[in-house]
């Protein structure tokens, strides 16, 4: 069976075609144009597979997913230029006569990971996926749907807790500031020391910062929702990155909840090459086949 | 049909005795003493009632909900003296062969607020319960199951941008000093102040620092789980803290994600004289019954 895949990035966008095992046939990926231009590749993309049967996309946002919602489908308010107001599923749905599904970008890919953790034998009930890049968001799956009812989550911009060393630091988000995405987006490094976060060894202090603050956010995840794994993807994040995650989780944490082995619990995507979205996308496309042909 | 309520507190039980239409017939509340004497009570009266035909339990925390673990239904490691490995759910199935639904204090005020919404014509897919009172918790109702897998929320420890006319104050939490409970729970008027809160009007400045760190709490369920509304109940809450709350989490979201009118998000309970888990707890139990007879 032939299923679509689109990560539409605020950066760049992959359309992927691949099958109900999540293996990808062809992909291709290209730079975040304007939505005229860059939707219509998509669109030439999957023109050239005649029996697909779905396509999911997994989109930066914000979006609007409620399904009884004028707006369903859109691409809302969103800082990108150009992309405000987006009819993106519009646009598709009358480029394709098929199933197709609408999600957001962290959405897609928490879903991703969770039909990789059903692979290797963990049936998860609950999974959390962040991504820490360009901007900072996050998506849970809760038994087998994403968590939120008036829209999707927006993690990026609660409040935290300032770290001592950090308190002149003003933040980067226009809206609030020193929200989490304010004060731990991959442009925060640049902000803070002038130098990109690539080029920063971890053994630099802004490093502990930033994990003091992402463990803040992990802990909201575990206090608010209970999750069984919380996922980090994004440009920042790397296993050396989590090590110090984690233990500032720990001491965040004081033993006062157990969440089991933290290595376990906050960890690197199962999918490689930030494949967690496509992988998502595929499952979520198959479940819409599976569901037009129960109805 | 007969259902029994126990609203377990730290402070007081709540026990009752009520109809599928969520009307107490009966109620008795006593102070919270050593669990035996405590759950004897409970437990004296309800066998008054010969055609009781279930009983649900909100108690306070931490407790173990997950049905597969080993202390399912026991309160596990509480700071309340005398309580901690107590087998709750246990001493009552083995005094009632009754259906026995068990969870925390806020999930059962949460599912009372919600067939109470349901009641006025909100039928609502998210809403999350507050207590702010001697201690700091969170409930949240989604898609008619609560959320939690790992176990139950614990929303009281998150962690808190610190408001600038407050850094001296430590917080009283016992594990995290300024976590959200120890930075609004009740006894924090008389640490930062000497005086009780009930004491202190409105007017004083130290409740806008208080409305300043619920709003960051309301502005995290928020973002991060996007219910319908967020409920507020406990000692310290008044419609006029509300107000305030209000003013700071509107001041916080800077119109970033619409949640329509706050008055109608950020809400009192429906439910009269701190009854919301009564009457969760009456919906629980007719739950159980129902689920019985399915099976």
């Amino acid at each position: 069976m032939l299923l679509g895949s689109i990560e539409a990035g605020g950066t760049k966008f992959v359309c992927a075609v691949g099958d109900e095992t999540y293996h990808v046939k062809q992909q291709i990926q290209y730079p975040t144009t304007t939505p005229e231009e860059t939707l219509q590749k998509a669109i030439d993309f999957f023109k050239q597979f005649s029996d697909l049967q779905a396509i999911s996309i997994a989109s930066f946002g914000p979006i609007e997913i409620r399904r009884d919602a004028e707006m369903y489908g859109y691409i809302t308010d969103t800082p990108k230029a150009g992309w405000s107001q987006t009819n993106f599923l519009g646009l598709l749905k009358a480029a394709f006569d098929l199933p197709i599904y609408w999600t957001t970008d962290v959405n897609g890919s928490a879903y991703g990971e969770y039909v990789l953790a059903a692979q290797t034998g963990h049936r998860l009930n609950a999974l959390t996926y962040y991504t820490i890049g360009t901007g900072v968001g996050a998506g849970t799956v809760l038994g087998g749907t994403f968590v939120g009812t008036l829209g999707h989550p927006e993690v990026g911009h609660v409040r935290l807790k300032r770290h001592p060393d950090d308190l002149a630091f003003k933040g980067i988000c226009p809206y609030h500031g020193d929200c989490l995405e304010g004060l731990v987006a991959g442009p925060t490094f640049e902000a803070r020391t002038g130098r990109e976060g690539q080029d920063i060894p971890l053994t630099d202090h802004v490093w502990d910062i930033m994990a003091y603050y992402v463990a803040q956010a992990a802990l909201q995840t575990t206090l608010h929702i209970r999750p069984q794994r919380i996922v980090f993807g994004g440009g920042v994040v790397s296993e050396g990155f989590l090590r110090k995650v984690r233990h500032e989780f720990a001491a965040l944490m004081n033993d006062y909840q157990d969440v089991g082995q933290l290595a376990d619990y906050m960890t690197m995507p199962l999918a490689k090459n930030n494949g967690s979205a496509t992988i998502g996308n595929f499952a979520l496309a198959y479940r819409e086949v599976k569901s037009e042909h129960q109805n």
